[in-house]
């Protein structure tokens, strides 16, 4: 159901992901009297899953860092590992993939490689993979280092890690169980090879210990904005994440990651997600009045500390009803904050916000692309965005939860459906089969 | 329900723990035509659980190694991951303890805190934490080194890990989560600490990312036969996981490990429970056929190798029907399989066997105690063991699975309910309340 351009095809439909944000994304959304949502609550996150595996989501999906909250600081609310709460969602689900990030700065083939192994059998084959850098010194600081390696460095460790996880996961041949009751072997004597990996970053040398995952390789999710990102997801990534603010914007970069993939000669081009938040309502009124009433119980401060982290400095002493200053870009511990502080930046100077307006645009998105409006409007604008090529689909950042997931699959999604931009059902079982991806061959030694 | 003794006290009960064995450990109990088992299927592991669960036992428990089979092997199964497994099977149980191993010499602190605090949220309350050390070179190849940290130098790391990970635990306040929706603050502003840890092997310096666990801290268990390896478990375990041959050495292992506890002052003094094979049936005669029925498609060759393995030295040109030859100890890495090693040897000396003899023991057992008999005969050894201060309670090690589990929960465990040694029925709801331990105070920073 997937063509391998941009170019229209009746037949090609767009993909959605489901971005894990138990409190919602806008910073005042738990704050609502009627909010009981406990992000430490499996059985609630697995509820958010539900639904939108009810919508036909190709994906549920949870980002990750290895930073804890700060003392002091009243915000951040803590949250389960991927890995285990995707386990425990796999077994209470049937049809969503379940893709999570794991950073490669500060972890190890082996270890990553088998627990997403185990991921895609326990799933019976919908495990994807977000592979990051991670972004923050602190994460170094709760490794044994002062900061992070350099951005080049963690990248060329990205690319070793990744080629050495798939390295692993082809270590079993997919037929290696014989399970010969009369000779006794479990094993094919020729089902398993060792790895015998010795790069610049990592030395393995056997077998992965879980057999060739039910998908071949989970499928791979990058998220990397800058030119070594996309490079690497270029070669890389199944599926590419990205934050936008406009459809210009959106389509110059998939052009632009289409590109790189045909030069390095990917067959499938990967398919381009953006991040967007939608505030939905029967009506663009009801749309908009959600927003409002949310806004009401927002703290501009808020908005100012987050677009600080953003800028590199401390912007609560500039005039709220000025532009916003121009930001510090350091070219290094920063580069994520780097796309999204451009995607605040550019909003600021299209629509000529003030700090005060572009911290209020920070509470609710975080760095993503808000969109109010009815399910109509959504529709639309995904549809625009799908048909010309600004993305391959769609990473849902909840601003409410579970509301606003709720009402994007109770309203947005029968409108895709009508419009024949999305399944009705799910045609397959697994997250390749809803993607329209190649099962991979195992490689060669 | 449990005493700080070993002495007689009426209402002190033992505990039981199923340690996964999705073929069954008899070499041949998988070759059975009626076995259709498969360890890659959650749905099947989550069924052994869940026998166990009926039978009321304490945890169930996943062994780990971080190494895959060698190639042109045909036994080594491949198995699921511990802690996805684990998350998987939480949320389809409600009492059971989930037990994970995992090695403190291939991972980092920070990654194993938050994974088993991960699993303690999400099982509300159930998880255990298996503290290996790793026994294996051939792990060490997998992660880029020639061969393990020396033994001394193992347990050395592993007891900052285990400090490390318990600060980690500590760094939130139980009551760090305040949701204070009027003004706005979802942890209190002195909820979080920072664990600012700077030692040999680690430093780590921020809060976990994951709120302190329901348990408060996760169950640690420990399995070390060294003196280094029970010096660690005096100080840090609340159960000892033992291979004992028989009551004699196991009551000396307890005495001295308990004596060891009592040294460094612990209150509570560590659980220790033995592994164990039982082969049960109505009658002795029953439980007789059915360690026949499998030995007659046992391969003795398999038995030879094993042992091999654990003498340090190829077994199979030794005349089968002579005594095993004295193997050999290289004080580093075959310390695991010293101690099972000395369980065989023990055996052969004891018993006189031969080397095909044992060969046979092994292909049964692989290290741990077989013992065949009635329901009868098993309450009667295990009323024994526990009576006498040789054992806390028992990790039952299936020698057929399902069948030797669904045996021992239909004819043992109602057995051992008639004597008064085993819970009816489940008291509290976390596994910390099934041991009958105290839920750690955070320690004051
Ligand atoms: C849309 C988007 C989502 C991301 N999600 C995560 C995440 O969950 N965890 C993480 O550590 N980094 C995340 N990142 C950071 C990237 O993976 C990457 O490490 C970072 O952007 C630095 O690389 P770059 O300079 O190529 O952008 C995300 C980045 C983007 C653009
Ligand atoms: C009963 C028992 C069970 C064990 N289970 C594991 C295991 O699952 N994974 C592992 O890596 N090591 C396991 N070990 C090895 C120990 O944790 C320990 O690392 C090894 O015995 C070396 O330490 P020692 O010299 O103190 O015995 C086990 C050991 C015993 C005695």
């Amino acid at each position: 159901m997937t063509s391998e351009t941009a170019a229209g095809n009746q037949r090609r439909q767009l993909h959605l992901g489901l971005f894990n944000q138990p409190l919602g994304r806008h910073v005042a959304a738990w704050r609502r009297p009627e909010f009981t949502g406990n992000p430490l609550d499996i059985n609630y996150v697995t509820q958010l899953a539900r639904i939108a595996e009810r919508g036909k989501f190709d994906f549920f999906f949870l980002a990750d860092s290895l930073v804890g909250p700060t003392p002091g600081a009243t915000q951040r609310a803590g949250n389960l590992e991927p890995l285990t709460t995707l386990a425990a969602i796999a077994v209470q689900t049937t049809h969503i993939g379940v893709a999570g990030t794991a950073t490669t700065t500060f972890s190890e083939p082996y270890n990553i490689a088998r627990s997403f192994a185990s991921l895609d059998h326990i799933s019976r084959g919908r495990a994807a993979w977000n592979v990051v850098t991670s972004t923050w010194n602190a994460a170094a600081r709760n490794f044994g280092a002062e900061r992070l390696p350099d951005h080049a460095e963690r990248y060329d460790r990205a690319r070793e890690f990744v080629s050495t996880v798939k390295g692993l996961w082809d270590t079993w041949a997919d037929d290696a169980i014989i399970r010969d009751k009369s000779a006794g072997d479990y094993i094919a004597a020729d089902g398993i090879r060792e790895l015998n990996h010795r790069g610049k970053h990592f030395a393995v040398e056997g077998a992965l210990n879980v057999p060739r995952p039910p998908q071949g390789h989970p499928v791979i999710i990058q998220a990397g904005a800058s030119d070594d990102g996309q490079n690497l997801a270029a070669d890389i990534a199944d599926i590419v994440f990205t934050a936008q603010d406009n459809i210009d914007d959106a389509r110059a970069f998939s052009e632009g990651l289409r590109e790189r993939a045909r030069l390095v000669g990917r067959e499938k081009l990967p398919l381009v997600l953006a991040g967007v938040l939608p505030i939905v309502g029967e009506t663009r009124e009801e749309a908009q009045a959600i927003l409002e009433r949310l806004e009401e119980s927002s703290d501009i401060a808020q908005g100012i500390a987050q677009l600080s982290q953003r800028w590199g400095f401390d912007l609560s002493t500039y005039p709220l009803d000025e532009p916003p200053p121009p930001a510090v870009y350091d070219g290094n511990s920063h580069s994520d904050g780097h796309s999204r502080r451009k995607l605040f930046e550019q909003r600021a100077r299209r629509e000529g916000l003030t700090l005060r307006q572009l911290a209020r645009v920070a509470i609710a998105s975080r760095g993503h692309r808000l969109i109010v409006g009815s399910y109509v409007d959504i529709a639309d604008d995904f549809e625009e965005w799908f048909l010309t090529g600004a993305a391959d689909g769609f990473n849902l950042i909840p601003p409410v939860a579970p509301e606003s997931v709720e009402a994007f699959v109770d309203l947005v999604v029968p409108e895709l459906q009508r419009r024949g931009l999305f399944r009705q059902e799910y045609a397959g079982t697994t997250l390749r089969e809803h993607l329209g991806l190649k099962r991979p061959e195992r490689i060669r030694a």
